[in-house]
């Protein structure tokens, strides 16, 4: 099974998501080496990261050090590195400082917020993808709230308690319910000054509906139980400008409007890591819109069989000619086809063609209710939360032991977990221009 | 009760740490108004931030929204804020932005590192008094490990496991003897290039031994429990220089030698926070040689009977001349017997005199040992371990249920808690400087 020279192959993959992480456990037996790169020393399970982002679960509930989950996996190293370059000559990925050989290469380096060529919108309306986007979010949430309780001022005191999120997607209406919630509940007996269920929560989207990805009547359903957390969802308006008093947005008729709200917080949309540059340049990749890379139907680079790319940095698209969307199991199969294609490789066998399954999708609003959407069978409720309560918790790879995360989460769950609530980070200053007198 | 004009009272607290929070505490049934004011949006439980800092716990697990704790007290109000000036004449605390006014006013902002005026070392070593110190030295600690692994270079693999811990008080040792049951236990199977039970640990102090505040007999304890974790306390001394690859020392014979350590951690020393200076400028305070006010046997500031100082802010000499110790006893104490004092002159009697009751002392290396110092009662090992933890769960206030929260620890204890060990804000960098080929 080894190399020409009889030496053991090098499989280095690059990325510690979904795509990475499966993939380096689909090599656990395999006959190879592997290196598993990641600029961070954990894997972060992205589907729960919006309830960090508002105070309902810590940074480590959520995010497992890549080293511990692979420890038992003899034939793996963990190297914390970046991929800066790639030599497809010498089979080299170039880090910061160094270099690491391969005679396999899978790029799993996963998408970031795309603010559409606006970076600078970045520092005012943070995204959500890393930890620190998180913790951000959660410190700019909560500093809104001791805001409003500081200051003097009527107007600005609606300033502080309104809250803008953009983008009605997934992530959108998971964070905008997980508001309306915090406002409703969580904080209820916490100020003197404010009551936190007047918090305005606004759900901003260009298009036609909130889950414009989902059919109408869940849609329609993820509204009702959004507006039931407050939160109002208002369609078909383009944001124009980001501050950080507010939004300018232009709505259908072409008018433009001024919202002024001291918390924006973006969920508009997602584009490919840098290293689908990467790939372009030294390996000929070619990008879509996105940045993500297109490869063949066996995930490969074309003209580089050796290189496979997968998760969010890979367009692959569906029979139908729709792109494979960028969720987790998407990501999940992704990674487990190119571990399998490379061991089809090695045996000198065709390494196949990669097909998307779909089994569903989900969004949560709140802590009571979701919409379930798996192919006909479409419901919403309190059982398509226990849906998504039961998924998530199967999905927590190499967490720990699966019961203990889950007593943990409990415990966290029934206290309403009050400690996560800590405004940590540089974000702290927000509640200073809150004017208090008296 | 209430003042001359028969409005109520206004009781302004700066700070809650230890003494601020237990002086709003102890005044929910009295006949003011509280406000308690802080920079941040919680309590933290300072005794554990070390377990922060070596990744055995998060920071959530010892931090606690004074919000929160204080939610049921309707007398009491938090605001966010950082006091900047005072206005003893209006009776005004000054905030960055605004004003708050008081008829009794509690100043308790506590200590932070003290660099001896060499504030540049602070980048390269960090200390251990905010949540944000405890995970920056967590990311360095981690960010070594990972650097060693990374390293085809011999000797800067060396450097990179080398950890200097300088000032071999309470804290430096906790932080060694974490650091040091780390590499012996946690990391044990995590990487594969490096072993990090091969670490070197070293305590530096200018003294002459670990614990000077301590009776020999449990210096030399502490000691024995240090070289069983595999830390190396090398006293007597002297720091003189602190880069990014180590530190200059002199020791007593005067010689000058180099310490190649990639991980410098900081445990020498604190001084009073600011707040001395606003005192000294605006209310006529005396500062001692480390900041801290010096007050009247009642903790009020001489020339303000209306001004009560708190904490390890507070300069109190006990009877036989030496200064009360900066320790959690000592400031909740104070705390309490500020809001008392506050209560006795509303009602017209005598403040009375504040004494430190020393309960003891303790000082937990590792997981399974400690040192106790109760008078005459002197222990270590695990029975002081014992000890330790139970005070410490018993201590912590407002921490939701106890009950619940000791469940959360010792699921953590059990399970060695790998996710806390996350490797998170600008301190990633750091294994970048590590050279890796091949």
């Amino acid at each position: 099974m080894d190399g020409e020279a009889g030496r053991v192959l090098k499989v280095v993959i690059v990325g510690g998501g979904f795509a990475g992480l499966y993939a380096a456990r689909r090599l656990r037996n395999a006959p190879v080496r592997v290196t598993l790169i990641d600029k961070r020393n954990f894997h972060l399970f992205q589907p729960l990261l919006y309830q960090v982002a508002t105070g309902g679960l810590s940074p480590s509930d959520v995010a497992s050090p890549l080293r511990r989950i692979l420890r038992k996996q003899k034939n793996t190293r963990v190297l914390m590195g970046e991929m800066v370059g790639l030599d497809t000559a010498q089979r080299r990925v170039i880090l910061d400082n160094g270099w690491v050989e391969y005679d396999y290469l899978i790029v799993a380096t996963g998408a970031e917020n795309d603010y559409f060529g606006r970076n600078e919108w970045q520092e005012v309306a943070p995204g959500l993808k890393t930890v620190e986007d998180a913790t951000a979010m959660r410190a700019r949430i909560l500093a809104a709230f001791e805001g409003a309780e500081r200051e003097s001022g009527a107007e600005e005191r609606v300033n502080w308690m309104t809250f803008v999120v953009i983008g009605a997607g997934p992530t959108g209406v998971e964070l905008a319910g997980a508001l309306g919630e915090i406002a409703r509940q969580t904080l209820k007996n916490d100020f003197r000054s404010i009551d936190p269920s007047q918090a305005r929560i606004l759900l901003l989207d260009a298009g036609e509906r909130v889950l414009a990805g989902y059919p109408e009547e869940l849609s329609a359903k993820a509204e009702r139980h959004l507006i039931g957390l407050g939160v109002r969802a208002w369609c078909g308006l383009r944001v124009e400008e980001v501050t950080g008093d507010g939004v300018w947005v232009r709505n259908r008729d072409g008018e433009r409007e001024w919202i002024g709200a001291k918390t924006v917080l973006w969920a508009a949309g997602v584009r490919a890591t840098g290293a689908g540059e990467i790939l372009r340049e030294e390996a000929g990749a070619e990008l879509d819109r996105r940045g993500a890379v297109r490869v063949e139907e066996d995930l490969s680079l074309p003209g580089h069989p050796e290189i496979f790319v997968a998760g969010d940095l890979a367009h692959v698209e569906m029979d139908d000619g729709r792109a494979v969307p960028g969720v987790a199991p998407a990501a999940i199969q992704m990674g487990i086809f190119a571990a399998e294609a490379i061991k089809r490789r090695i045996r000198r066998e065709d390494a196949g063609r990669f097909r998307y399954r779909d089994k569903g999708s989900l969004a949560v609003i709140g802590r009571h209710a979701a919409v379930a959407w798996f192919g006909r069978l479409r419901f919403g409720g309190v059982w398509a939360w226990l849906a998504w309560l039961f998924i998530h918790i199967l999905y927590l790879v190499g967490y720990q032991n699966r019961l203990l995360v889950l007593l943990q989460w409990a415990l966290k769950y029934v206290t309403f977990n009050p400690r996560a609530r800590l405004i940590t980070g540089e974000a702290v200053e927000a509640p200073k221009a809150a004017r208090v007198e008296g």
